[in-house]
């Protein structure tokens, strides 16, 4: 077994309070985190004394990955951190894939330590818009192109599927969001629940339940999660702004009035 | 504001390890735990002393989220346990159902806490066969019809999304897998690498890294994960049992190897 390790490690949705005792340990037990600076920020300052922080910025992905390999490979008992789970729109992926490009893959061990993911967390804000099957994607075309994306959302809006959306609008790519919201309308229609969180469980949280037609692109940006509801999902009146509902089908089974 | 509520927790895998501070803190402020008997088991020893525990069998959903929700409106402090995170094939949306259907749901306030679902543990231990747009669907047709099943997972299939699959096969319910299998067969191919996780961080895990057309239904059971990989998804050899692997894209745009 090799002596050399690099984690990969989860931060959660951001609050301290949902960063995992594993994905804490492993920070607390390494000499140098790395990790894209709006989540370093997200690191409890005690946990980053007196170590080595590399942080790097927006789209600097390859950069940040290959400095923790480094620092892992030289002995250094390194954490790349991730919001979320890194294994969902983050890093998990990118690490292997240059471990696999440079030769590396035997000479080092990558520990993944799973955290909570952000369609989770905006999901327990909303109520339970997941419930049932769902499918994820990312509006993002940087890196895949866009006819793919658009053939996902197809399908998955097409079969009924909940769907999550992340990186859905930045400010210099609206069309995929004002395109993903005219398929949703035509294939689910402008009744359909949706739920718009951002930011989930940290400061500036907000969340809204609303009805497809509702919704305006413009409040959407890339700290968004946004969760389109498949044909059963519903909106729960509770006196406090509403929570989204995608029932499983014990209704068809059981009776659910305690009677 | 009403001032009765009930905590939908998640306990993540099991491993308390990954059992969130926020969680653990609806364990310790509640009167009452609720939950079925085997996630019961999950919770340690001695965050259930002195407490009412309610647990109840398998298929007793019904009953266990009405137990929860009594508690909850006798004013008792009700934390109801999920396994991974409480909206992903668990309570969260049947409380809000029974609620719904009972008129309560301005009467009781429900707060969901997020964990880290039993998909991205299992993703964890296999490398990082997510990474991308994925799927997850559960095959179990006590509550969904069949045939809506299998039309997403053809649209997810058909549409390259990485395929998380819950619930794949049980003692008496393996039809499901075998046509799922088949249907990948003839979508992706044999060569489609699948990983199979079972009891992740568990004392019992087991995870396998393996081809679509090595795979053997009997090797699946209700405690099981399966991820089919989408079309780019690989094996990365590392000299111990291989990883699984689906790239972001960064190869198109980016030198990976280092130089």
């Amino acid at each position: 077994m090799n002596d050399v390790f690099l984690r990969v490690v989860g931060l959660g949705p951001g609050d301290v309070g949902l960063l995992a005792p594993q994905a804490r340990a492993a920070l607390e037990e390494a000499d140098v985190l790395a990790g894209y600076s709006a989540y370093m920020e997200m690191v409890p300052a005690g946990l980053k004394e007196g170590k080595t922080c590399l942080s790097t910025g927006m789209m600097g992905e390859v950069e940040r990955c290959g400095q923790a390999i480094d620092a892992a490979l030289a002995g250094r008992r390194t954490a790349l951190v991730c919001s979320g789970d890194p294994g969902v729109y983050a890093l998990a992926g990118l690490v292997l894939e240059l471990l696999e490009a440079r030769g590396l893959a035997e000479r080092l061990t990558v520990e993944i330590v799973p955290g909570i993911p952000a369609l989770c967390a905006a999901a327990a804000l909303l109520g339970a818009p997941l419930t049932h099957d769902f499918a994820c994607v990312s509006l993002s075309d940087l890196l895949t192109p866009w006819e793919l994306i658009r053939k996902r959302l197809e399908a998955a809006l097409g079969a009924d599927f909940v769907l999550g959306i992340y990186n859905p609008r930045s400010r210099r790519r609206t069309s995929q969001l004002e395109e993903t919201l005219s398929l949703a309308l035509s294939l689910r229609g402008p009744q359909t629940p949706v739920g718009l969180v951002r930011q989930a469980f940290r400061p500036e949280q907000s969340v809204r339940v609303m009805r497809l037609g509702e919704l305006d692109p413009v409040e959407v940006d890339m700290l968004s999660i946004l969760i389109i509801g498949n044909a059963s999902t519903r909106i729960m009146e509770d006196g406090r702004g509403g929570r989204m509902l995608t029932p499983r089908g014990y209704a068809g089974k059981y009776r659910l009035d305690g009677n």
